[in-house]
């Protein structure tokens, strides 16, 4: 059971669609199995974190955009603009894809995890996860 | 199926727990199959290293908590103690999930591969790893 | 159905075999499941990212170079060559496995993205990537 998720975005930072997950996996009538993400794209990318305290994310973009910032003179890939390159860089620093196990009918999150799109371009629109139920 | 396993922690580091998940695989009756991990924390993770040499596994840690040190500026998390938010990010760093594919009823790791949880914080007790084992 | 890939590696960088596991998702007869692949190594990791332009490739050699350079004084695990330790480092930053559904019988990757073998070592030689083709 492979399912398409359009995810909103407005600019940088995380993006939590946990709900939306944990609906998709409520419907697929799936009692025990594994949830699979995948992230179409190569400038955003997956992230399990803290689903409780704003500021700890808040913190995790800030740290990311200083260890890899716009406008680095080592960047010759500069043509799309200068959030292009380093939104590359932290798409391979970070997952493209996430498993989560299903058991008793429910996504097996710990008890203050969320699961986040991971936004690291300036861009505002849609991304596309593809979200795989299986046994 | 899926399983459990409790993973006691003493303080930041690799705790290897390969032989755990061997023998959980031989048990399983899964001659071919792919076993999922999954890790229920949001300042701990997953990572497949060396399994041989202690000193590459004191260095990765050294190298790590180099890059994301505690009592950053830049943080505004901090009221859970100066090792959370480090903790976090190390984690945004490197995996919640990980597969390994299963051949000849054996967890198909490379010769030099072991399977660690990586603990983040200075915390000592048991950190909870979820082992999906399918076809 | 799981395969061995072998894959040849002329030094450091990323080396493209989205053909490659094409023709194998092409060739399993699966119309929608989940591809996963593991590299069964330590030193080297699995990227998808994207497959237009190489000077994106590039940059993102080039910067990672950077934040782990050899001869750190740092590191003490230095009796196999001054590319090793950063090799260990580079891999646990980034992926060891990887999951992209199947969709219509296609490896349902987007429009930019190609799967790399990232080769953190100066080794020249063969490596081994395992292929989980499952519903």
């Amino acid at each position: 059971m492979i399912d398409t998720l359009s995810i909103n975005v407005q600019g940088q930072g995380l993006h939590g669609f946990t709900n939306r997950l944990v609906e998709l996996v409520a419907g697929s009538g799936f009692s025990e199995g594994l949830c699979t993400l995948f992230i179409r794209h190569t400038s955003a990318s997956l992230l399990i974190q803290e689903d409780y305290d704003p500021s700890a994310r808040m913190d995790l973009e800030a740290w990311l955009n200083r260890l890899v910032p716009e406008n680095d003179p080592l960047y010759t890939h500069t043509l799309e603009g200068p959030d292009d390159m380093p939104a590359h860089i932290k798409a391979a620093l970070t997952a493209s894809s996430l498993s989560i196990p299903i058991v008793d009918a429910r996504l097996a999150l710990g008890t203050w995890q969320g699961v986040f799109l991971w936004e690291h371009r300036h861009h505002s629109g849609a991304r596309e996860v593809l979200v795989h139920i299986g046994k």
